[in-house]
């Protein structure tokens, strides 16, 4: 397992943790109120499969409840995709999360890189991965979306077209979308019946509930019942499957989250780029990768530490080295301290 | 997915459940408090791979960390287990669980059967197991002890001669023993070196809270690095890991629950055999196996229903027919409700 997860320190609730991609925001009164009132069902099963939850998504989604999945977190359906679909020769758009390589390697796959540049910001030349799929002839792709770590966000536009790829070569495309929430309406769910395809989505990220452990999937009903034949019995907590009807409709929490959102990302990228040690990427998202252009992001850690800010090193990264760290973007008050400890430390 | 895990008509607040077999004096108040306070740290993800709360519980054992691992419901190790190990034949002890056939056959392994009967009261003759494991030549014996849903509990003597056969044979262990808290230091936890043994315990069952799932395994150091392995990250939920230093040292719950089902178990099995209708089976936990004479289960169900009383079917059940049904034994207010309605059914 690796080490990542947020701040682990003893001293945690003084440290401002920037390594974590969680919505400061949240979670709302509402949910943590509801979840209180939950605990007086604990001492019952959850629902084996979370069929009733499901039914809320379904319904905001507007979608048939066949097409669903329901996962403890995203990460277990990453898991679940992987051992089910039993894949033989995996083509990953990296740099990306590292557990899409540890699980189809785990259930027995071969994986390959079609790795991404800075020179490019990490963007998609689609003629140059098409020829890398025809040389790998891979059986799936996987693609996040937008990236973690890069913050890159790929349009419909282009999804559609690797898609129609996918296609022609009877590859599947495993896409996804954890962090999709903090654009608006950019999912491509409206394809999953047409290709083959299967999404992942997060709630724990935007709705700021990682402790609780919930996400979903999205595909056919084919491929839905395929991961159902191979999942737990459940997987998930009581806890987790109260949370999924409040936070689904919370449209006002998700207003509030994307106005937040949108003047804090330009807030940042427009102070960040005035440091001169660092080279800051252009995001599409809740996070923001940059480089250091002499140091190593260790040394930059340890410093920020001192002064009791996190941040997430990126040299495990395929493709990114040891100059490389993430930032989340927080609330101003936390991205200031941020930015005051960046521009005071003597780094070189 | 099966259909089981508790009544979940609508009025399921109405409903006395005797189709779970979950202690009915907890979750103790302690627990339920400590969990509220919690909720204000679920907008952090929950340690990755459980390691403090796994240190309580080696505390309490008396056993290494690197002997336990720790599973989002003792179930979600049973899908792991099978996975990690890769066993090609396994031989399993029925009637039992029904999961651990599903998630065998899911990693690809041949499940074969050692069935127990009735006119033995379930109970193993050694010698007919150790024939049956020379004729089928397993990689892996599967038992729960005590047993679900027979209730019988196969002392420690029993475990350590079918270890003996098993290491002469080159073959593993999988012990189920998610009801053994409900008996008084009756694990197999000291063999878990000597041998390939890999135990499962449940914290859901004894402590009232599967809503929450939680569960953990026991097995050699290396036993426990190849699940590792192939585990998914962040598989337990903050609640989860907050919940097992509060309730691994609760010797006083655990006094008090024992107290509790010496004396209503006695109770209740007197009282069942004086039913005519019903043919009562010799329990050792907290749950009692009983078959109708004449009618079937279906039948007693239905009508228990309009009492609003559930009870366990256990039709499907390898080696079971539609004749039997399982009961756990709860509080002597609910027993007796159950008791009444027994004894005024008219049932042929």
């Amino acid at each position: 397992m690796n080490k990542h997860g947020g701040y682990i320190g003893e001293e945690k609730d003084e440290v401002l943790d920037f390594s974590v991609n969680i919505n400061p925001l949240g979670p709302s009164e509402k949910v943590v109120n509801n979840l209180k009132e939950s605990l007086n069902d604990i001492h019952r099963y959850p629902e084996i499969d979370g069929a009733k939850s499901i039914k809320h998504i379904a319904d905001q989604l507007k979608i048939t409840e066949n097409s669903i999945i329901l996962g403890n977190g995203a990460i277990q359906l990453i898991y679940l995709f992987a051992r089910a679909m039993n894949f033989k020769k995996i083509l990953i758009i990296q740099p990306t999360f590292n557990e899409y390589e540890r699980a189809f390697k785990l259930a027995g796959g071969d994986v390959e890189y079609h790795i991404l540049y800075p020179k490019s910001n990490f963007i998609i030349d689609i003629n140059k991965l098409k020829d890398k799929m025809y040389s790998t002839n891979p059986d799936c792709v996987v693609l996040c979306n937008p990236n973690n770590p890069t913050g890159v966000y790929f349009d419909k536009d282009f999804i559609e077209d690797l898609l129609k790829i996918s296609k022609e070569m009877n590859s599947f495309l495993l896409l996804d979308e954890s962090f999709v929430d903090f654009l608006e309406k950019k999912s491509a769910i409206d394809l999953i019946d047409e290709y083959d395809l299967f999404i992942l989505r997060s709630l724990t990220k935007f709705y700021s509930i990682p402790g609780i452990r919930v996400g979903f999937g999205l595909g056919s009903e084919k491929v839905i019942k395929r991961l159902s034949k191979y999942q737990e019995p459940w997987s998930l907590n009581t806890l987790a499957l109260k949370a999924i009807p409040d936070i689904i409709n919370d449209h006002s929490f998700n207003k509030k989250t994307l106005e937040w959102l949108y003047e804090e990302r330009q807030f940042m990228l427009y102070e960040l780029k005035k440091i001169r040690y660092i080279k800051v990427f252009q995001t599409y998202t809740n996070f923001i990768l940059c480089r250091l252009r002499k140091s190593s992001s260790y040394k930059l850690q340890d410093l920020l530490l001192k002064e009791k800010i996190y941040i997430r090193t990126c040299e495990d990264f395929n493709g990114l080295d040891n100059k490389y760290f993430r930032i989340a973007i927080k609330n101003r008050e936390d991205n200031i301290k941020l930015l005051n400890a960046l521009q005071t430390l003597d780094i070189n």
